[in-house]
């Protein structure tokens, strides 16, 4: 089942995607939050209270499917040849570090380049959105904490990250997380590929299961740290091929059969 | 006027502390959220509103003033003295980071020693909470965003910060950020004492004003990143004085006038 969250007519709702007519089927309530209530999982909207409404998929205006009241959870060179093109190893213990929920945004929404850097890089990435309270999960049960996956851009100012130390500025400027289009609650994470597009150009392209550490042992080992809640999203790093991304360039980051997500860049104003 | 949250007879709320009965005067709702219904501001209870219940301040159970719905942003090395005795500089660029609003506690919660660290610190800091939506605030207008002040313990797996590189790990684990008492939405930052006490022996004791950069620069800095919102925590930095946590241990972390925030030490089970 894929899970939206969108504006149409100035409304907020969330809706279930019906992939034969293209529709969305709108759901009452955030699905994240309303999972304990869902009734017949095989109904077309997996359970979720719906009045049946249904609304063209290109009548909607996407929104990033989650906003985290806690959470977002990235991990870095977690792909052995990005952290090579970085000059870097595999690090021996998980590389953690965090991005505010402020930072996030939906598909079509502007990336903004601050002024304070010159390079600003896509990175695309495997998002897990976690759908239960989860502290010291083993790798081996994470599949019963995790609601869904999606889609991410984990934009970094490279030039920043490399100065600063901590990553907190060059990961964490508004605009610098861009997730979707959808959460799948379904999705089989073995060996889709994934990749990111710059103006049409193939910038990074590999498949995931090149992974060095298992969505498992990354979302367990978070686990281990913070007490994970719904809502919250561990990125799980991203292949080689990073690039600077300049005003006026459309990125691309698919990743296949999970979704295509899709932001202009822009200066900031 | 300090402003505190609690359990009361299984209630939670939020209380106006009177400093002549030391009673609270409990609120309706969370005064972050109500700041623009406010109506009489000289009134007992700062204009927010009441049904005028009075409670003994002993008779409660603090919590944690505030949970960020986004951020808990941190700055390193903002007292010359702390960075020296860790063998580091003032940094030229402030050294920001960011805590996981999971390892908010309140005044009375165990600080919980993870078992993967031989070397949790306390570091007693001033905490800056925010009121308003707040992006690109220049240094002299942040008392305009700011809703009030509180004492953190910025609690660090110092071991692990060493080794991780990235601090989210050593900064991020649950109880690892205890706030309070109360917030005070009227408190002079200009010279208050600032120390911490660990089974009443003094490990820290400064002065607010020595920090290398003020709390108009640090917000300022911070929103010029990310959009600030209300409830967000901005910590200012811990002076010298840094030392390790066994179980058992009680520490307190006290700022003039402003309050005192003490924590008991449990290892993890």
């Amino acid at each position: 089942m894929k899970l939206a969250r969108f504006e149409y007519q100035g409304q907020l709702s969330f809706g279930v995607l019906d992939e034969e007519t293209n529709e969305f089927i709108t759901i009452e309530g955030d699905p994240l939050y309303s999972l304990a209530n869902a009734t017949d999982p095989n109904s077309d909207t997996g359970g979720f209270a719906s009045d049946g409404t249904r609304i063209p998929v290109d009548a909607v205006r996407l929104l990033a499917p989650v906003i985290p009241r806690s959470k977002v959870v990235g991990f870095g060179r977690n792909y052995a040849a990005h952290a090579e093109e970085l000059g870097n190893e595999v690090p021996g213990e998980p590389l953690m570090f965090l991005k505010p929920n402020t930072a996030i945004v939906g598909p079509g929404h502007p990336i903004v380049l601050p002024a304070e850097s010159q390079q600003v890089e896509h990175e695309v990435e495997l998002a897990v959105v976690i759908g239960k309270v989860a502290r010291n999960v083993p790798a081996d049960r994470v599949d019963e904490v995790i609601f869904g996956y999606t889609v991410a851009n984990d934009v970094t100012a490279r030039d920043l990250q490399q100065r600063d130390g901590q990553w907190a500025r060059a990961k964490g400027f508004d605009s610098f997380c861009p997730l979707g289009p959808y959460i799948d609650t379904d999705y089989d994470i073995a060996s889709g590929g994934i990749g990111c597009q710059v103006n049409g150009v193939t910038r990074q392209e590999s498949n995931l299961s090149l992974m060095e550490r298992s969505v498992g042992e990354l979302v367990s080992y978070a686990s281990s740290v913070f007490t994970l809640l719904p809502g919250d999203v561990v990125l799980t790093g991203t292949p080689a091929g990073v690039s600077a991304l300049q005003a006026g360039d459309e990125v691309t980051c698919a990743i296949e059969s999970l979704g295509r997500l899709t932001n202009p860049v822009v200066a900031a104003q």
